[in-house]
């Protein structure tokens, strides 16, 4: 039987089926070996052995071990994305995003632990940082197109995208380091709000 | 005598000085090679050559070739984070921050081609544009401090700093495509305004 978090990690690596194959044992090894040992002093060699596979067969799932933290992005950025191209045609484009948000959010609750985890391995390796970075950059562009699929003229769609993937990461960063154990969704809906009273207060003293 | 553009590039590499010393030679005929040639093709030596040093020299100014493109950033973040830092006492925190982009945008206009030119390397390299994602989180992390001092909570002025910092890009890579030739600090006051309007949208929607 898979544990809770193996169901989890299933679903955020993006394995989208229930039986722990190599797959996800390859992947769970990983993410233990990363957490134990560091992201560099493991090797794929480690990752197969722990797995009980062997490197070939860890090749034939993942380019290489950075893979294994991000094969999983693509999901959560076609979650964002087609929640932003399906929101309803009256929405605004901020409140399109909005949609996005919150389903990128409900996306990684349902990791549970994991994001945090993923996150910690992250932060301990400038590498993984970097490419951390051009991921939140592609993300905004995706969401960029989406809203421009939605009719929005281009540089509206690049400012709203652009906001909303920064609400992500202010939102997500709360998350990692709140001790009052809030929900991701509720983080984001504050973020927004916190955004409107921003701007709020600019625009009303500037008129 | 150096031309317009020679003190342009003398300002925006942060030289602090007039003098075509090597430094700025270095930096000049770093800047031409990528231009020409492309950032990867080349050598250290190839900079010093045509700078008529060694590259002893060069590595007396120098830690890479990476760092030519990258050494004027310190001095542009202390031009946004100075503005923050001394906005009047009165300023809402997205005003402090719009303080810094119209520093900004004035500290890049001084170079007049420069950032147009710096750019255009950077997009041509993978390498080059995940520093510059890196530079522009630690300028966020930079004016978020700033608004610290200001006394501002600590979550929202990391919304904020993540916020102008977002407005910035926007705007900046909406000035490097921009066939009307507006200036950079109009393009940064759109931006301000359109954000406004975006979030305004959102507010009045919900209530």
């Amino acid at each position: 039987m898979m544990s809770a978090t193996d169901i989890a990690l299933a679903r955020i690596s993006g394995m989208g089926r229930w039986a722990p194959d190599a797959r996800g044992r390859l992947q769970k090894a990983a993410w233990e070996l990363f957490t134990e040992r560091g992201f560099e002093a493991t090797t794929v060699a480690d990752i197969a052995a722990r797995a009980g596979t062997t490197e070939r067969t860890f090749f034939r799932h993942f380019d290489d071990k950075r893979e294994v933290l991000f094969s999983g992005a693509e999901v959560f950025e076609d979650s964002f994305v087609s929640a932003v191209l399906h929101a309803p045609k009256s929405a605004a484009p901020l409140e399109a995003v909005a949609a996005g948000l919150g389903a990128a959010a409900a996306f990684l609750e349902q990791g549970q632990d994991m994001p945090r985890r993923r996150q910690a391995i992250i932060a301990a390796n400038p590498e993984l940082q970097e490419r951390e970075l051009k991921k939140l950059a592609s993300l905004s562009a995706a969401v960029a197109d989406a809203l421009r699929m939605r009719g929005i003229a281009d540089s509206a769609a690049v400012l709203t995208a652009e906001i909303g993937v920064t609400v992500f990461k202010v939102s997500f960063e709360r998350w990692l380091s709140d001790r009052d154990h809030k929900t991701l969704s509720a983080l984001v809906a504050e973020s927004l709000d916190e955004l409107s009273e921003l701007t709020g207060s600019v625009s009303s003293g500037r008129r």
